[in-house]
């Protein structure tokens, strides 16, 4: 089947499904969002674009950017990154909370909150003017100069960020967090505030498709080996507790935020995007993972 | 680099590497393996076999069993199953009795003991004589009939088999084992008890590799679907909560034994065994888990 | 006021109560207890005995037995006995085998299952026939010899017991159980099957009130620095994880069942005992705990 | 035994006894004290003063300033405060951030860290000065006006509260705390800092033993009832995760500090504190432990 047309029956078969899930409101910005919007992004190494619905349309990367995030921090350092960080899957519905108290302030993964927030503390170790980078950096693999934050939803995540307040806390009683708390936690919201439509991320997310090369014109970003290692880290933890459940029906690499938005590739092949706001009870989007199911069972094509 | 001058380069940086890993040795009979055996056995779909040093000395494949059970049980019911063992990885240094209280019984996923038990308790509702259908069906994939199991292991390790008992009986509390708890016990040690080699273990797993096919006469066991579903299960929990450091170092589903053993698939490419008893403190063969990083690493064909 | 005023006061406010408690009923001959029964039996150092309603009915014991079971263990060993059970309170909602799991097999005090099943395979250890010397016990210091067991309550909850043979296993895996796992289960419930009046158990309990001695012919029982750790045990650890509450509320040590029963102590001054099968959420005795909190506060008279 | 004789009969005793404790150093602050200081005050209903070593010696407070807080905080509210903190001992060595997030942010009782923060936010909300108020207080029930804080205490262990505010945060997170994160910090690292000497504290706890009256001038301070309540709390959370073995050894209601003084009341008969800064292993002075459990034992006076 050609690639367009999948993307056309996944649609087709989209439209008869009535979601069940529920858009993300913890913050009052992000539950304004509109339930039916759908937007998907296929981009082929060798055959490019292909795209459904609202593809173009910018929404909240949310946790999406944590892959940047522990991309530029690897850019920066090697394997010593992971003493402050362990690459195993949370697997705990109970959050982190307890597993950083057992295991000494060391988060489980760079995906989930608490590991991320050390990964912004390094970036803030290491650079200069971190948040003006961290956008440099996503200019660069996107060729996209004119993406940037929404402020309402960063000012509005500031205001509700006590469970990120009391992490950041806990590592610095272990001595695992650097900088101000404040810094930190400014930074990471930051970053989560960032808007990118499917095509962009699909465009960002080549990268890990394609050996850690920006496609446009073969730069090397990231090493092949550490592209391996994000790859891996992104199918063992990039959906919370629900890597298995991903790892199970999709079949790839990827990484969901609660804005909806999934971002997945298949190394050497294609890497992918959907959006659909409504999240099912795990917190990853229910249509997305749909779509991305049957992108992987059309085609026959998953890691697997 | 040729396959087979692959293996020997990693025979040679094996020779100059000393294991710090101690053999297992909870029960006396697995404790008298020797420190130093090492096999290695690739199976390429287009270029055949490959092997090192041990390959065709058969061990005790202890948990790598849970595959072919898990593979049994996926061939008699659909996706039912999983009501009763979820696909999750654990995550949790504090073994399963924890998540298994929390969880109302229901195992994390079908590579952990609990739920390898709740496997043997469905294999035993669903066959006349669970046994000998367990050996065939190896027998079978294998289309070798002369493996089978040492009793000395098997005798051995139902002397210490509490925290087994301990699992089944909780679960029975809670109602996810429905037959004796003896039988069950019995029939899941049986398992673990059974002896293979690098190399029939190979041609044991090519069908992972191969999309559920036999590949000596293209014979489908498991339709391709189960097969994505059983690499999928692999790569988040073949290796207790190592699973993220294997999946991060070497990029391949797979499943390790306590027995020293390690079997990993790239699907579509090729099917790989070593054997290397002394285990790290996660309980995974050290010098296994280098020489498979090593493959992916010199061939450059990870799933990642 | 005078004690059997008291009583009567206690009576006519409990006539205007309605219990929203639940009878146990996690075995069918336990089910069947009446729902509006109720006992309560005042026994003075100083002025003898007070009663209330069925108060010379037999009931089922259940974990009141463990306290009877812990002053045997203590008559035998010395503090040794506290290298294998802990005397802190559980405070875990979670029920004992996460803790067991974490403390490598010690229970966290004999008042739990996990613990009176230490304290069995103690007995078990020390006696040569348990279950006669346990019922020899309660005749000695009750001066009746015709308590004994309810069969069918001791038949029903041998067929439920997969939770305590769960704790049995998990604690025999950690070296900590001496004996046949099956021994120990059939003892430990036998002990719970006892049945006894609300007077024989203040009669009983009254060795606690008076130092140890039995009060009928003042002969020591137990050592005064005895009774002093098995009251502070009460109290801390009585009333599973409501015990704060219970301390809070009526302020002395006690024990209570699941059969409805509470039997409690105030040193120096009297032994009390209530029952009512209907259990609050916490599984103990609602119009029990009720009648205990009215006793301390209108005698004035708790440990605090 | 004449009490003035059974404290000499202790001091002699504790003379030949090497402590093996450490004194509290997560502070330098408190590091400092002497390692070989001791006090004792014994203060009777009935017959007075007696006192032992440094007696009249000032030493931080700590958290036996958690039980004037609570007091204060049950004069101001009634049984409604404990909707926001549990009365059950926490029972668990991981701390308490791991209950209360399974609690949704209801500390396990007000005298672990969690629970004494939530009552320095009630006290906030209710009072004009807290911290004027709270000095105040101590003043009047020990009639002593000069008793105040030591502000090198204060501001070292504000530059060590990462974890205290870790809870706050977390707490903030499920809406049990309702002021600044920073002013509540601020407020209970204050009520810390307090200095009082054995025998002051002696005077202060004596409305514990005393039914709720200061015993200078029979004042009612607060009602037998709520006094009833809060020596309960003592007895089974005042000593982290030591309440068991501290009820179990000396058998009084009481409350420790990592400054290392204890003060406990026998209610009705005395109220009792010693001093010694090395802690044992679970943040209990030892000497301190012992000299009580002596006192118990030489006086046949327990609770029990």
């Amino acid at each position: 089947m050609e690639y367009q047309h999948i993307l056309n029956t996944i649609a087709s078969e989209l439209s008869s499904i009535q979601s069940t899930g529920k858009v993300a409101s913890y913050i009052p910005e992000l539950a304004k969002i509109e339930y039916e919007k759908f937007g998907m992004h296929l981009y082929c190494i060798n055959s490019g674009h292909y795209n459904l619905g609202d593809s173009e349309e910018r929404f909240s990367i949310q946790s999406i950017s944590k892959v940047f995030a522990l991309t530029r921090a690897m850019s920066l350092l090697d394997d010593e990154l992971f003493k402050r960080v362990d690459v195993e899957p949370s697997g705990d519905p109970f959050n982190s909370l307890i597993q950083l108290e057992y295991e000494n302030g060391i988060p489980r993964n760079p995906f989930i909150n608490a590991g991320a927030l050390v990964i912004s503390d390094i970036l803030i170790s290491q650079l200069k003017d971190p948040k003006k980078d961290f956008l440099d950096f996503i200019h660069n693999i996107t060729g996209n100069s004119n993406i940037g934050i929404n402020s309402k939803v960063f000012e509005s995540e500031k205001k509700y960020s006590y469970r990120n307040a009391s992490l950041l806390n806990l590592m610095k009683s272990f001595g695992n967090i650097k900088n101000d708390i404040e810094i930190v936690l400014d930074f990471y919201i930051y970053q989560c505030a960032i808007e990118m439509s499917c095509k962009e991320l699909s465009i960002a997310f080549m990268m890990y498709a394609n050996g850690g090369k920006r496609i446009s014109d073969d730069e090397q970003i990231l090493s092949p080996r550490k592209v391996k290692r994000i790859n891996a880290i992104m199918q063992t933890c990039g959906f919370y507790d629900e890597a298995g459940e991903f790892s199970f029906r999709v079949g790839l690499p990827g990484k969901s935020g609660v804005g909806g938005g999934i971002a997945a590739v298949h190394p050497g092949q294609y890497a992918v995007t959907v959006w659909s706001p409504p999240l099912n009870p795990k917190g990853n989007s229910e249509l997305g993972m749909y779509a991305l199911e049957r992108l992987t069972t059309l085609t026959g094509l998953s890691i697997f």
